[in-house]
């Protein structure tokens, strides 16, 4: 058995510990996925007694998680400590040194411990330095089984400025290898599948090119309004960088990457990043033309906005990627909250038959049919469609569309395991490949703070639009001439 | 309203006609593809009243056709008639004369008329002859609407020879577009939907040539074994000329041909024809070497075989292709009665992806996994199966083989019409695109020849294979090394 070891949530009395931490812990021990003890430390300027914790815990716990909930509960202690204080850091230090050793071959000099930060974000700096004040990031001199790690979660920053000051501070106490910084995005099946869809089949490849993709739009479309308490924190942000930033751009970089030398976390991640530093920088020129940014009717009124707010809940992207791959190859990213659909999807739209036999040339003034698309369906629904012409029966030669279908429900699996059960197992194990490297965030940041310098300069119109609708009109205009529409879902 | 024409069926009391023929024109005329008056006239030596005739095929007539048939049926006429002498042709012209003046519009001189020859193969060229030496096979001088056109059913010759001698025979009193032969292969929804997808997509294309493709396989399986009376015929064709010469083949030209400067009959019959002619000629060393002929138990004893026949009723070929696109990359065909399952499909197997990012290298003495094929349901199942591999959902990276898949049946445009339905319609509307030209059959047959040859020559085993069995086990050596088997069927 591998040596014990110890999660420390750090921030555990957010919803994020009991909504998704502790439940995709408990699947990956029902899924026998530790052969090692596991202990789950919440920590928290709460006071709060461990057994209270549990219990809370235990109350929605659905049934086929039963048992392993009644194996793993003992193992979950709830410490009470400010840990953004050296006095906090130093009565944690001696908690969980006790409760280490308490475990099976548990030693406290000798252990895996993750530290998850599950804070705001302005005390991501703070706590790390405490934590490596008492010296709690680096293991025993010649101990080749421990190991440190820390989980960052979004928002990493709040523009390059920011996110580049917050890496710094993280690389004084932290290789890089310790650093996990989350995108939930990444964690989910679907996006683990572009990759493989594109590089462990062989059929793909060949067509994923500006020779036969005309254009690529990715969606992340919400039905949800703004939710209870993140009015304040959202109308800050803005749909640009609570979207576009992460999600937006990582499914981006998985689409648009070049084949990596291995599947090593650096590979792919060097490959990702190069993508996202070929994004052509927006002038305020381009922002007003190939930018549209929304904000829906009666944002206005929601908890925490401010008065008068210009904050986007909307934004609608046409993007160039200036690579040898995609060059001219527009990607149009939308993506908006109080929409009429709640979906996520990438689609790629491939160039039309050099010629159509059946029709003849195209006048110049109608729109060629696109006969094929492939859609990468992220969620709620997951799967993929390959859109293709087929002759409908009968006499004559008339086209009809459709489309070759996988549904991954057809694997036969059950559910599609949480993104966090991924994650969190990825960061115990040290697997880095789905989480975003100093250098990735900084390259979207710098794409994005281009757009917001952009719209500081030229001042364009913020759209209002109808909740429940597919968004402003003006969107429409990002796709030119003959290159279709936006997505209405699968 | 078009000018009425006249559907003459030679050979009217062969069970082609009441089973296949008559149901298709039903069918026609129900669809409302006819826009002028039809005259349906049996011809045989048999005697029998119209009524009479009638009253056979209207016993079995499904509910469906029945408006369809009280329309149709005061126009289907019973003529007795030897159509091989002078005697019978010229009372069949004074006949034919009178009923086509008793229709709407009709005229003796000015109508269409498909002379369709359901007829055993060496009456095709006297009966030719005889119909032009009554001058039926041309129309009056003068009149562009009129037509005669021929439809000949197979089998077209029983080696290059006598196909040889047919056509000229043939070509002495018609043009090549007045000769419709007919393989009912062609006439079928998924065989028509080849070309459409390959040349109305363009998703396939790039894909589809040896770079990319490392074998194709086309299998046309039977569960039957002898049918009834067909035992004499069958004994003296065998599996090759029964089955690869016409539909085999044809499925390969179609699968493998370029893509075609038109959809004009002759553009896309050029094509075939260049693929069939590029056909590498057999050897007898490699007919010992590549081809596996079988003969299922029991054979022997069927109705009308010889006694001791070395006739197979199995045969699986490995075929290639000279030219630019396909060099190198093996069809691997196979056809046979009496097998476990009954299914017609191609199967194009792409090459595997460059790398294998997950498990590195693939040993030199391991088959690497081929993650990718494209199956070309043809029947009784009727759709496509694209085969990927996709990540099992959950911890790790294992792969699991998928398919996007596609079924006739989503076009949820009720059965697919019977292959004579639309064949028959080509030919009352002059188009010949699903027809087989003159050289393309000879080329068939030249490339049948020479397996049959390599037979004489060589004489290899002709193998015996359990009824409901996969046929002869020495056939999956056709496969070389790493590039699998034979399709189990859907």
């Amino acid at each position: 058995m591998s040596r014990p070891i110890q999660i420390v949530i750090i921030g555990a009395s957010g919803d994020l510990t009991s909504r998704k931490l502790v439940p995709a812990l408990l699947h990956n021990h029902a899924d026998g996925s530790f052969d090692q003890p596991v202990q789950i430390v919440g920590v928290s300027r709460s006071e709060k007694q461990s057994e209270a914790w549990r219990a809370e815990l235990g109350e929605g716990m659905p049934a086929e998680l039963g048992e392993a909930w009644s194996e793993l509960a003992p193992n979950l202690h709830w410490i009470q400590a400010d840990a953004a204080t050296p006095e906090g850091i130093a009565g944690l230090r001696q908690r969980l040194g006790d409760l280490i050793e308490a475990l099976p071959g548990g030693c406290r000099q000798r252990s895996g411990r993750l530290f998850y930060l599950a804070l705001a974000p302005r005390l991501f700096g703070p706590v790390v330095a405490a934590l490596a004040g008492a010296d709690m990031l680096t293991c025993e001199p010649g101990d080749d089984e421990g190991w440190r790690r820390v989980v960052i979660e979004k928002p990493f920053g709040s523009d390059l400025e920011t996110a580049r000051a917050l890496n710094r501070a993280l690389l004084t106490y932290l290789r890089e290898d310790q650093i996990f910084r989350i995108d939930h995005y990444l964690g989910k099946e679907t996006v683990q599948n572009i990759l493989t869809l594109r590089f462990q089949n062989a059929i793909f490849e060949p067509l994923w090119n500006r020779k036969h993709i005309e254009s690529v739009e990715i969606s992340v479309c919400e039905t949800v309004a703004m939710e209870g308490r993140r009015g304040a924190y959202y109308d800050q942000a803005g749909a640009l960088r609570d979207m576009v930033q992460n999600h937006l751009l990582q499914l981006l970089a998985l689409v648009a990457m070049e084949p990596p030398g291995s599947l090593q976390a650096d590979a792919i991640r060097n490959e990702k990043v190069k993508v996202l530093q070929s994004l052509r920088p927006f002038t305020a020129a381009r922002v007003s033309r190939d930018v549209v940014r929304g904000q829906y009717e009666g944002y206005l009124d929601a908890h925490g906005v401010a008065e008068g707010s210009k904050t986007e809940t909307f934004v609608g992207i046409r993007a160039l990627v200036d690579n040898w791959r995609w060059s001219g190859v527009p990607f149009l990213l939308r993506t908006g909250k109080a929409l009429s659909q709640r979906f996520t999807e990438v689609v790629l739209r491939f160039r039309t038959p050099p010629i159509d036999l059946l029709n003849g040339p195209t006048p110049a003034d109608v729109c060629p049919l696109r006969p094929n698309d492939l859609r990468l369906l992220i969620q709620p629904a997951e799967g993929l469609q390959l859109g293709f012409l087929v002759k409908q029966p009968g006499p004559g030669m008339i086209m009809r569309h459709s489309e070759l279908g996988f549904d991954y429900a057809q694997l036969g699996n059950g559910a599609t395991p949480d993104a966090y059960q991924r994650l969190l197992l990825d960061a115990l194990t040290g697997h880095a490949t789905l989480f975003i490297r100093g250098d990735e965030v900084e390259a979207a940041w710098s794409f994005v703070d281009g757009i917001r310098a952009g719209w500081e300069e030229a001042s364009p119109p913020v759209r209002s639009y109808a909740p429940g609708s597919r968004g402003p009109e003006a969107a429409d205009a990002l796709f030119h001439g003959c290159e279709g529409t936006w997505s209405t879902g699968p």
